[in-house]
Protein backbone atom coordinates (compact mmCIF):
# COMPACT_ATOMS: atom_id res chain seq x y z
CA UNK A 1 0.00 0.00 0.00
CA UNK A 2 1.29 3.19 -0.86
CA UNK A 3 -0.37 6.56 0.46
CA UNK A 4 -0.13 9.88 -0.29
CA UNK A 5 0.68 11.47 2.87
CA UNK A 6 0.05 15.36 2.30
CA UNK A 7 2.79 16.10 5.69
CA UNK A 8 4.92 15.59 2.82
CA UNK A 9 3.84 18.24 0.53
CA UNK A 10 4.00 20.94 3.82
CA UNK A 11 8.09 19.13 4.07
CA UNK A 12 8.13 19.83 0.35
CA UNK A 13 7.38 23.42 0.66
CA UNK A 14 9.67 23.85 2.92
CA UNK A 15 13.07 21.87 1.98
CA UNK A 16 11.98 20.79 -1.68
CA UNK A 17 14.94 23.02 -2.70
CA UNK A 18 17.60 20.16 -1.09
CA UNK A 19 16.56 17.58 -3.03
CA UNK A 20 18.51 16.70 -6.47
CA UNK A 21 16.21 18.19 -9.73
CA UNK A 22 15.15 14.54 -10.16
CA UNK A 23 13.61 13.53 -7.21
CA UNK A 24 12.22 17.40 -6.58
CA UNK A 25 10.41 17.13 -9.79
CA UNK A 26 8.99 13.70 -9.02
CA UNK A 27 7.87 14.65 -5.78
CA UNK A 28 6.27 18.03 -7.34
CA UNK A 29 4.39 16.00 -9.99
CA UNK A 30 3.29 13.73 -6.84
CA UNK A 31 2.45 15.98 -4.46
CA UNK A 32 1.53 19.59 -6.34
CA UNK A 33 0.32 18.12 -9.11
CA UNK A 34 -1.76 15.15 -8.06
CA UNK A 35 -0.05 13.26 -11.31
CA UNK A 36 -0.54 9.40 -10.74
CA UNK A 37 2.71 6.90 -10.57
CA UNK A 38 1.96 5.51 -13.95
CA UNK A 39 1.12 9.13 -15.49
CA UNK A 40 4.98 10.18 -14.08
CA UNK A 41 6.31 6.97 -15.00
CA UNK A 42 5.31 7.27 -18.74
CA UNK A 43 6.68 11.06 -18.90
CA UNK A 44 9.75 10.30 -16.61
CA UNK A 45 10.04 7.03 -18.54
CA UNK A 46 10.58 4.88 -16.03
CA UNK A 47 8.97 1.68 -14.88
CA UNK A 48 6.11 2.46 -11.76
CA UNK A 49 8.30 0.81 -9.29
CA UNK A 50 11.09 3.12 -9.99
CA UNK A 51 8.95 6.01 -9.17
CA UNK A 52 7.82 4.67 -6.03
CA UNK A 53 11.16 3.77 -5.09
CA UNK A 54 12.26 8.08 -5.87
CA UNK A 55 9.56 9.00 -3.79
CA UNK A 56 10.03 7.37 -0.94
CA UNK A 57 13.56 8.12 -0.88
CA UNK A 58 12.68 11.54 -0.69
CA UNK A 59 10.25 11.64 1.68
CA UNK A 60 12.77 9.43 3.58
CA UNK A 61 15.35 12.71 2.71
CA UNK A 62 12.45 15.09 3.79
CA UNK A 63 11.80 13.82 7.25
CA UNK A 64 15.30 13.31 7.96
CA UNK A 65 15.61 17.31 7.68
CA UNK A 66 12.75 18.01 9.40
CA UNK A 67 13.73 15.97 12.27
CA UNK A 68 16.77 17.39 12.23
CA UNK A 69 15.92 21.18 12.05
CA UNK A 70 11.94 21.54 12.44
CA UNK A 71 11.74 24.22 9.81
CA UNK A 72 8.06 23.34 9.43
CA UNK A 73 7.42 23.22 12.69
CA UNK A 74 8.92 26.32 13.75
CA UNK A 75 7.89 27.83 10.88
CA UNK A 76 3.68 27.72 11.80
CA UNK A 77 4.78 28.83 15.07
CA UNK A 78 6.41 31.81 13.95
CA UNK A 79 3.90 32.78 11.46
CA UNK A 80 0.82 32.19 14.08
CA UNK A 81 2.82 34.53 15.94
CA UNK A 82 3.39 37.10 13.27
CA UNK A 83 -0.22 36.89 12.76
CA UNK A 84 -1.38 37.21 16.27
CA UNK A 85 1.11 40.46 16.42
CA UNK A 86 -0.44 41.90 13.32
CA UNK A 87 -4.02 41.64 14.45
CA UNK A 88 -3.09 43.66 17.87
CA UNK A 89 -1.20 46.42 15.39
CA UNK A 90 -4.50 46.58 13.86
CA UNK A 91 -6.13 47.18 17.41
CA UNK A 92 -4.15 49.74 18.16
CA UNK A 93 -3.95 51.82 14.94
CA UNK A 94 -7.61 52.98 15.78
CA UNK A 95 -6.03 54.37 19.05
CA UNK A 96 -6.59 58.27 19.48
CA UNK A 97 -3.40 58.75 20.38
CA UNK A 98 -1.17 59.75 17.57
CA UNK A 99 1.98 57.78 18.82
CA UNK A 100 0.52 55.41 19.31
CA UNK A 101 -1.14 54.88 16.23
CA UNK A 102 2.26 55.76 14.68
CA UNK A 103 3.78 52.34 16.35
CA UNK A 104 1.11 50.56 15.06
CA UNK A 105 2.55 51.13 11.74
CA UNK A 106 6.02 50.35 12.95
CA UNK A 107 4.96 47.08 14.24
CA UNK A 108 2.85 46.19 11.05
CA UNK A 109 5.79 46.45 9.06
CA UNK A 110 8.29 44.62 11.67
CA UNK A 111 5.12 41.68 11.34
CA UNK A 112 5.42 41.91 7.45
CA UNK A 113 9.06 41.21 7.45
CA UNK A 114 8.73 38.31 9.59
CA UNK A 115 5.74 36.81 6.90
CA UNK A 116 7.70 37.99 4.15
CA UNK A 117 4.88 39.92 2.67
CA UNK A 118 5.83 43.62 1.31
CA UNK A 119 6.35 46.19 3.48
CA UNK B 1 46.06 27.79 2.67
CA UNK B 2 43.17 26.67 5.01
CA UNK B 3 41.48 29.27 6.61
CA UNK B 4 38.81 29.48 9.26
CA UNK B 5 35.70 31.18 7.78
CA UNK B 6 33.55 32.38 10.29
CA UNK B 7 30.51 32.55 8.46
CA UNK B 8 30.94 28.59 8.74
CA UNK B 9 30.81 28.55 12.60
CA UNK B 10 27.47 30.40 12.07
CA UNK B 11 26.00 27.90 9.19
CA UNK B 12 27.23 25.36 11.81
CA UNK B 13 25.18 26.50 14.24
CA UNK B 14 21.68 26.15 12.24
CA UNK B 15 22.67 23.04 9.96
CA UNK B 16 25.24 21.18 12.26
CA UNK B 17 22.80 18.61 13.07
CA UNK B 18 21.98 17.57 9.31
CA UNK B 19 25.85 16.54 9.01
CA UNK B 20 26.67 13.18 10.60
CA UNK B 21 28.18 12.04 13.43
CA UNK B 22 31.71 12.33 12.67
CA UNK B 23 31.55 15.42 10.67
CA UNK B 24 29.75 17.27 13.32
CA UNK B 25 32.57 16.48 15.51
CA UNK B 26 35.58 17.17 13.62
CA UNK B 27 33.95 20.48 12.54
CA UNK B 28 32.64 21.75 16.15
CA UNK B 29 35.88 20.53 17.39
CA UNK B 30 37.63 23.28 14.51
CA UNK B 31 35.18 26.25 14.88
CA UNK B 32 33.72 26.02 18.40
CA UNK B 33 36.62 24.78 20.30
CA UNK B 34 39.09 26.59 18.11
CA UNK B 35 41.92 23.06 18.57
CA UNK B 36 44.41 23.23 15.93
CA UNK B 37 43.85 20.19 13.06
CA UNK B 38 46.95 18.17 14.70
CA UNK B 39 45.11 18.52 17.51
CA UNK B 40 41.81 16.89 16.12
CA UNK B 41 43.92 14.78 13.98
CA UNK B 42 45.52 13.22 17.51
CA UNK B 43 42.27 12.90 18.96
CA UNK B 44 40.23 11.44 15.74
CA UNK B 45 43.11 8.81 14.93
CA UNK B 46 43.47 10.02 11.55
CA UNK B 47 45.86 12.50 9.68
CA UNK B 48 45.62 16.16 9.35
CA UNK B 49 45.05 15.82 5.82
CA UNK B 50 41.98 13.35 6.68
CA UNK B 51 40.88 15.77 9.19
CA UNK B 52 41.39 18.87 6.48
CA UNK B 53 39.12 16.81 3.73
CA UNK B 54 36.48 16.14 6.50
CA UNK B 55 36.23 19.71 7.32
CA UNK B 56 36.20 21.06 3.86
CA UNK B 57 33.54 18.31 2.57
CA UNK B 58 31.26 19.81 5.88
CA UNK B 59 31.66 23.34 4.91
CA UNK B 60 30.11 22.42 1.33
CA UNK B 61 27.72 20.45 2.66
CA UNK B 62 26.60 23.62 5.24
CA UNK B 63 26.71 25.97 2.10
CA UNK B 64 24.68 23.79 0.05
CA UNK B 65 22.16 23.96 2.75
CA UNK B 66 22.53 27.45 3.04
CA UNK B 67 21.96 28.26 -0.72
CA UNK B 68 19.09 26.45 -1.05
CA UNK B 69 17.12 26.64 2.24
CA UNK B 70 18.63 30.60 3.32
CA UNK B 71 17.97 30.03 7.03
CA UNK B 72 20.98 31.67 8.23
CA UNK B 73 20.11 34.28 6.51
CA UNK B 74 16.13 33.96 6.67
CA UNK B 75 16.93 33.53 10.85
CA UNK B 76 18.93 37.11 11.02
CA UNK B 77 16.10 39.43 9.27
CA UNK B 78 13.73 37.58 11.45
CA UNK B 79 15.33 38.12 14.58
CA UNK B 80 16.08 41.67 13.89
CA UNK B 81 12.23 41.97 13.33
CA UNK B 82 11.33 39.91 16.28
CA UNK B 83 13.61 42.58 18.81
CA UNK B 84 12.53 46.02 16.68
CA UNK B 85 8.35 44.44 18.18
CA UNK B 86 9.78 43.79 21.92
CA UNK B 87 11.34 47.27 21.83
CA UNK B 88 8.36 49.06 20.78
CA UNK B 89 5.99 47.16 23.12
CA UNK B 90 7.94 48.45 25.69
CA UNK B 91 7.32 52.06 24.77
CA UNK B 92 3.47 51.11 24.60
CA UNK B 93 4.07 49.88 27.83
CA UNK B 94 4.24 52.83 29.56
CA UNK B 95 1.20 54.03 28.27
CA UNK B 96 -1.71 55.49 30.61
CA UNK B 97 -4.24 53.90 28.48
CA UNK B 98 -4.57 50.10 30.10
CA UNK B 99 -6.40 48.78 27.21
CA UNK B 100 -2.61 49.68 25.64
CA UNK B 101 -0.43 48.94 27.71
CA UNK B 102 -2.11 45.12 27.80
CA UNK B 103 -1.61 45.07 23.97
CA UNK B 104 2.14 45.52 25.09
CA UNK B 105 1.87 42.34 27.45
CA UNK B 106 0.34 40.36 24.38
CA UNK B 107 3.09 41.70 21.75
CA UNK B 108 5.73 40.92 23.96
CA UNK B 109 4.84 37.27 24.56
CA UNK B 110 4.53 37.18 20.57
CA UNK B 111 7.38 38.61 19.98
CA UNK B 112 9.01 35.96 22.64
CA UNK B 113 7.84 32.94 20.85
CA UNK B 114 9.85 34.15 17.79
CA UNK B 115 12.49 34.79 19.19
CA UNK B 116 11.89 31.26 21.09
CA UNK B 117 12.47 33.06 24.77
CA UNK B 118 10.36 31.76 27.56
CA UNK B 119 6.86 33.81 27.77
Amino acid sequence: MFEKNMKIALLLDFYGDVLDDRTREIMNAYYEDDLSLSEIAESAGISRQGVRHVIKHGEEQLEFLEARLGLAEKGERVRTAAETILSLAKELSDSSDPSVAEIAGSLTDAANIILEKGV
